[in-house]
Formats: C-alpha cells, structure tokens, sequence
C-alpha cells in the first residue's frame, strides 16, 4: 500500500445535508485510497472557540502525520486566507480564523503556510462551500504524500487568539467560564490543574463552586461516586474540570449552559 | 486489491437507531472490502423530495462508477418497486418512488432495472427494512463487480416527478419556493441562474426578494459580505440562489422555513 | 492483508463532541488498518436498556468474529468492570452493566471475561472516559488478532438482566411496554410472536391494542398499508410488533413514547 495519511473532519456542516459526504466524494475522488475518519461534524455553527476546543481534544490521539481538517468558516469566501499548518507531529488545514489556536497552545513546532496553489482546488471554486473546493482537495492530496511547500508560501501573521483562562478575583477567589455542556448535560470549564492547582490536590482545603443557581463543593474521582441529583465536580478525560451529576445533565440540575459564568472559592 | 466500487448511503434512517449500522453489517459481510460513505442518513422522514434534493447536491463529486444507495421509501413492503438505475456515470439503488427525480434531470444517459432477483436479497426479507434486506446486499454485490443485468429486467415506466421551478407572476415577477432551511439556517430556494438569468448577471437591475417576513435586495458573493442581522442573496455552492445573514441563521431572521414561498421582482 | 476483526460502536457518546472520533484515533494509532463501523453513538445517555436494545438488534448482521463494542457506561470510573465477551460468533466489549443483556437472551456460547491487562489501555487512564482509555485500544487489540485470554480471567458472575416481556393481565389480555420510538415515530413495543402467538396467525381473531389515547386493531403486513392518519400494528424488522402510521409519527398520533403502556385484548 502507498504512503497515506489519515485524514479527519472538525466541522460545523451538520449531519442533515450532504456537506460532509460530497467533501468526502471529492477527497475518494483524489485519493481512493483514503482513510478518513470524523471527528465531529456538529460544531455549532459559526461558532470558532467551539471548533477550537473540539479539535484541541482529540487532534493528538491519532497517528502521526495525520491530515486534520478544522472548517468552522464563517467568513468563507471572503478575505480570511486558507492555512496548511505543521503543529507538533500532526498538520491542520484551516481557515484563518484562529480555529487552531487551543492547539498551538500546547505544541511548539509550528510551521504555517498560506494555501495558495489553486491547481490542487477543485474547480469551479465557490465562495461559499471552500470545505468542498479548496479544503477537501488538499486533504487528499496531502494524504497521498504531497509536500506541504507545494501549497503555498510560510507565513507568520496568522490569526491566533488567548483560550479564556480563570481569573483570579480577590484571595482564595476566582472566575471561570463553562466552555461547554457536553451531550450528557456534563458542564466542561476552562480550569485546568495548571490554573488553580490547589483545588486539585489532594490534600484541598474545602472549596465552594457555583454556576448557575448550582453550589458544589466536593470533588469526586468519578461520576458514579455523586449522589442522584448531587452536583459535583470531576476531573475530565482532558484535564478540564467539569460540574457534573451522576446519571443526569447537570446543565438542567444547575440551570447553566455554555458561557456561564463559574465561581471558585477556596477556604483561606 | 479486487475490482471495487464505493457505496454511499442518503437515508432517512436517521443515527438514533440501529439501522445503518445494520445495513453495513450487511455489506461487509457479503464484501468485507467494501467502503461505504455516508452522504447523509438524516433526510426527514418519509420526505422523498428532501433525499431527492440531497442525493442531486452530492452525487457527481464521487468517483465514476460509485453505487448511490437512496432510500427514502415510506412504501416500503407494498407495491413500489426497487430499482437499479444507471445514470451518468453513476449506479443507483432506490425505491421507484422518484427520488431520482432530481438525479435524472441532470444527465441524459438512463437505463433502469426493477430489481427482481431474490437470491441476492438478504433471507427473511422483512416488510418494513428493505434498506437492509434488498438494498444493502444488492450494493455489496454490485461493489464486488456483479453485473447489473444479473438484479432484474430493464423497464422505463419508473416514477419521475418534475422538481418545483420558478414559476412568472407577471411582468419582472416570479413566486419561487424554498428547498430547504440548511443547518447554518440559510434558506435555500429553487432559483437558479438558468430560471432567471437577469438575477444573476454582473449588471443586474434592482430587485427585491420576500420570504416570510423578510426583505433582501442585494446579491453578495459571500455570506460575510453581509452585515450582522441583515438579510442577503448568495449564490450557493449547487447553483441555488440563498438567502443568508452573516454568521447567523436566515430562517429565523425572515421568519422562514422549507416550504415558504419567494417571491422576485427586478426593476422593469 | 494481516488478519483482521471488524469492530463497531454502539455508544452514548453522541456525535456533538469529540469523544468518538477520539476514540477511532485510538484504534487508528495501534492498528492503521482497523475497519470500524457505527452502529449508533446517540443512544440515549446513560440509558443502559436503550443500548441493550440497539445491539440486540444489529450484532448478528456483521461479520462473524467482528468486535462489538458497547459503551453505555453511567458507572465509568466506579467499582464496574469492563468485560469481553463471547458471545455466539462475536466478541462484545462492554462495561458490566447488563448492557449486553438481550444479546446473552439469544446465545448459547458465552464466555465472559474480566479485562484486567493494563498495558493494553492506553495511559493515563482517566475516571471519565474508558471508551478512550481501555474499551478502544482493547478493541484495536483484538482486531489486530490478540488472543482474548490475554486481556483477564474468566468470570461467571457478571451482571445480566432481564428483558422486559409482555405480561398476562387476566384471560386474552396482555400489558406490554413501548421500549422506543424511532426516528420515524414508529412505537416499537416489546411484544414478540413467541410472547403472544395467536396475535400474529393469519387466522388471528380480533384484537384491540391501546397505547397512550391511540386503539388499534388492524395488523397490517407494512406502513404504508394503512390509511394516512391511522394507527396500525406491523411486525417489525426484528420480530417486534410496532404501532405505527403510514407516512407520519405514531408516537404523536397515540400521545405516546418510550415507557408508555401497552394493552392488547383479543377477543375470547
């Protein structure tokens, strides 16, 4: 068998329609060879912090050199430019819109090119499906070997904006944000052990967290060791810390969702 | 590596159940080297115009010879036929129903075949699942490289339905409809550059477009050239003309849906 | 190509995360040459029945020696064991939960092990995501051709409940359940023909079936054989009676869903 790359899907085209599968069409085109595999096509629409933690989760369980295609595009077919991004041991392809930049956090080789070479698009080029005509085609070429350097030239001044943080506010105090509630209602915030590592060891002083009309102030191990209708707080499968509830959505339990506001607070 | 033909599925099975799943059950176990793709299985329900709008969207970006299976087939288990069409340089597997409509209006090249052959079929055949017992095994056969002659006899009294066109409403006027509300919310109508071809020239007169509650007098190449909140036309990416809003959803700004009439006047 | 075991998921995980993509990449970095195919990953969260239901219905579709994975896991992280099952002429990986429970109602060979092998998993293993850490690079593993006794010991006591079955309610009459409504609206009920057979001879006497404010007393051989607007019973495409509607959701025609009631009277 030749030389191939895995190839997978971040985007927000949904499951509805055929975006996904004509993409797919034209990378099988290319490459009938190719492995492609979805990572989530359910980003919520035009929404590029929600692109950016999806791929930021998943990007590095697969094999090296694997082709990841990020395309949350709502500026599609205007200005922004198309990027091949070398990011650790993996490459992205992305509109330049900072889809990428939860990734680039945690890696330190990085390479970025300006994908410019329209022989490799598909043709006619929309100014509204570039998933299709410009992204998809890459891909494919990419995942038969071709080098990254055909594509286009390396830039330095691509998009690329802060992860909200905790911030601290006051002694023992701090706000947070819920990134995201997952499909089990698990409300995923932006702490991390690096933030506020006292919260997570385990030797912690009592604490208090609130979001919504919601109070925690255990921290469990699993989610099963919570009590039916007990919000806790558990230590997720990608280092976030998350309020959840054993066997129900804490986002109802809590009244929160995505964007709300998260308050720490550690006995001093 | 043997003689192989792709496999894509546009169903309304949806991805809550079982049911794809165990239609590539079937597949795989008649041909363990077959690759399948999804083109969508979320069509709405017994909506045979919906598959025939999305299998017409996605079908001639796969490679030559791929075998499009289309099952949207609320009569399943009474009269329709099962057909096996030729078309292009396509293979399609469906029910006679005429959600190739759309297909067959592209191409002039059509030969189809009521599929009769039972020793293909997957035994018991149920009433209710001939995704899996007729389809599914049909396609894995024809992937392998059978031939189509070998499923049943040629017949040309299949179903074809006309898909709904623009239609004049007097001088500079035309009431059209809306296809589909996509899952970004944009509202894709039955317009194309071949029904009003004044719409879609560089030096195009004034014109207005309603749907719903909502007003649209500029054609934008892109749905960012818009403003946020404001109602736009935009060539889409299968030659449909859209109406879409900048990083939102349409549907909701103009109070429209699949279904809401379009009506189109240019300036005399 | 080296010897290789199809594997499938069947998950709660649903398709708006990363989690199954994750969990593909996992199986794609120990073995490039997995073939992986969805069952369903939107079984509904934590719902341990629901997934029991999806797998019966669909295992014995697929290649023999296929790996089945079923990770409906409210417990993850607590006391529970991950276990590997065979099962007929599959293997199934599952939490011990009883998930596997109506697969074990139709097959005689079964052996259960406890999966105790921790270099199989993939490190650190995390108390929230087994589905990454152990029940995918176990199945990567096993596609592979790793022998099953390597992963743990035989255990006998593992958890297994029973299905719900339709009940005598006094002489001809019977109280059953709606185990779900699919995509479609069709009300899929727990009765079978070996539950109540004189229901489903061609020479039946007639009956009256009530769920939520629906009656039905017409069986009919498929959908669409019914009037619009009427509720029918069809025997399904896995031997369960339906309560169904042509070209419509029963579930809202009958007021009812997943849980509700069931009557049957036939008459004496």
């Amino acid at each position: 068998m030749p030389f191939q790359r895995t190839i997978t899907f971040t985007t927000d085209f949904g499951l509805t329609e055929h975006y996904v599968g004509t993409m797919k069409g034209v990378i099988y085109s290319i490459n009938p060879l190719a492995k492609i595999v979805d990572i989530t096509n359910a980003v919520q629409s035009f929404d590029v912090l929600d692109g950016a933690i999806a791929i930021s989760q998943a990007y590095n369980y697969f094999p090296k050199d694997t082709v990841h295609m990020v395309v949350v595009d709502p500026g599609v077919g205007g200005p922004r430019r198309p990027i091949l991004a070398h990011v650790g041991q993996y490459i992205f392809l992305a509109p330049d819109n900072g889809v990428l930049s939860l990734v680039l956090e945690r890696e330190e080789r990085v390479t970025v090119r300006h994908i410019t070479t329209e022989h490799y698009f598909h043709q006619p080029i929309s100014n509204t499906f570039h998933g299709r005509d410009i992204f998809a085609p890459v891909a494919a070429y990419l995942s038969k070997g071709v080098d990254s350097a055909k594509f286009g030239e390396e830039i330095n001044d691509y998009v690329r904006f802060a992860a909200p943080k905790p911030k601290s506010a006051g002694a023992n105090t701090w706000k947070a944000v819920v990134l995201k509630s997952d499909k089990f209602g698990n409300l995923i915030t932006n702490i991390t052990a690096k933030d506020i590592p006292q919260l997570f060891e385990s030797t912690a002083a009592p604490f208090k967290i609130t979001v919504g009309k919601g109070e925690v102030s255990k921290l469990c191990s699993s989610y099963s060791e919570g009590a039916q209708g007990e919000l806790v707080a558990v230590i997720g499968s990608t280092g976030f810390l998350e309020i959840a509830t054993n066997k129900g959505p804490a986002s109802r339990l809590a009244g929160a969702d995505k964007g709300s506001e998260v308050s720490i607070t550690i006995a001093g």
